[in-house]
């Protein structure tokens, strides 16, 4: 749903408070009344807008400051890759985004909700990131049949286990490493 | 810490409901005293062998038949990669484990004990997983600098965001195009 002409005063300050309400707390205590109280408007400028914790959740996943990023253009695919996988380990180097992202994951399985908002916030970062496989298309670095989706979890999953769950650092050699493998396989 | 000498008898109930109950109730609510009577035993017996619910669950992780899975050696590094894709595909596809990773997963930033549970479940697998890369190896399959860590991440990676965030089902074809794009890359 495009709320972008509805759009309230404040939003920047409700996704922020939003964001740090579920980091501070996690979902289950995140409601819409203590965004509010922490945005510092009152809840039915809230409701005017979104009519449930979940669809605010969502927007805020897609358009708050903390959680933006820029597509690269550095000229190669190499490049480019290694810029968003730059990205997403600073993303995932942050204690703040690490709580956002491990609240909403908590809450997947039970919430269709949640887990459209969390799949809405991936599939707007898809459609950004593939001007970068059209551009690799066009110069011939990229197979024809070659699937960005597939590509973005291969390199997004694989700093989620290597950050998250191994809790492990990745420096620049292995982002590097990481891209080489993704480009040209392990065999 | 090996346990082995001193486990106790019901040890495979004492784990199955940690993981039940883990999947129903998630990490906060997960208990010794809970876990005692689901499995039908006094807690005593429990804390004789673990001092705290962290450490039951990494022994849980790693040894509950729920979670079980088999090295396969089907002769070549396809194969092989192919049936650990189908496995944690299988995995991430049921409810009750998916559950299980989501409790677990939202743990990991605050509560150093789960990321120690999690890191020895990781590791754990990955030990026996080395055997699919060393018989790679033998068989010239594999580049000598192949990390088995970074192969394992970037089919457990893509196969959490494809099922768990994006909660796309992956059949067969879609786990060969994923195992071959590991093995021989997008470019």
């Amino acid at each position: 749903m495009d709320r972008t002409a509805s759009r309230p005063r404040k939003a920047d300050a409700i996704f922020s408070a939003t964001l740090a309400l579920l980091a501070e707390r996690g979902y289950d205590a995140l409601t819409v009344e203590a965004v509010a109280a922490r945005a510092g408007v009152h809840k039915t400028t809230i409701y005017r807008t979104w009519a449930t914790k979940d669809e605010v959740l969502a927007d805020a996943l897609v358009q708050a400051p903390e959680l933006a990023f820029a597509i690269p253009d550095t000229g190669s695919l190499r490049g480019d890759l290694l810029e968003l996988a730059k990205q997403i380990h600073r993303l995932l180097s942050d204690p703040a985004n690490r709580r956002v992202i491990t609240a909403v994951v908590s809450a997947l399985p039970d919430r269709p909700a949640t887990a459209e908002a969390a799949g809405r916030f991936f599939a707007d970062r898809l459609g950004r990131e593939q001007a970068v496989f059209d551009r690799a298309l066009d110069r011939g670095e990229l197979a024809g049949d070659a699937d960005s989706e597939m590509i973005m979890d291969l390199l997004g999953g694989n700093l989620w286990f290597h950050t998250l769950i191994r809790a492990k650092s990745a420096d620049d050699a292995y982002l590097e490493r990481l891209v080489d493998t993704v480009l040209t396989g392990v065999s």
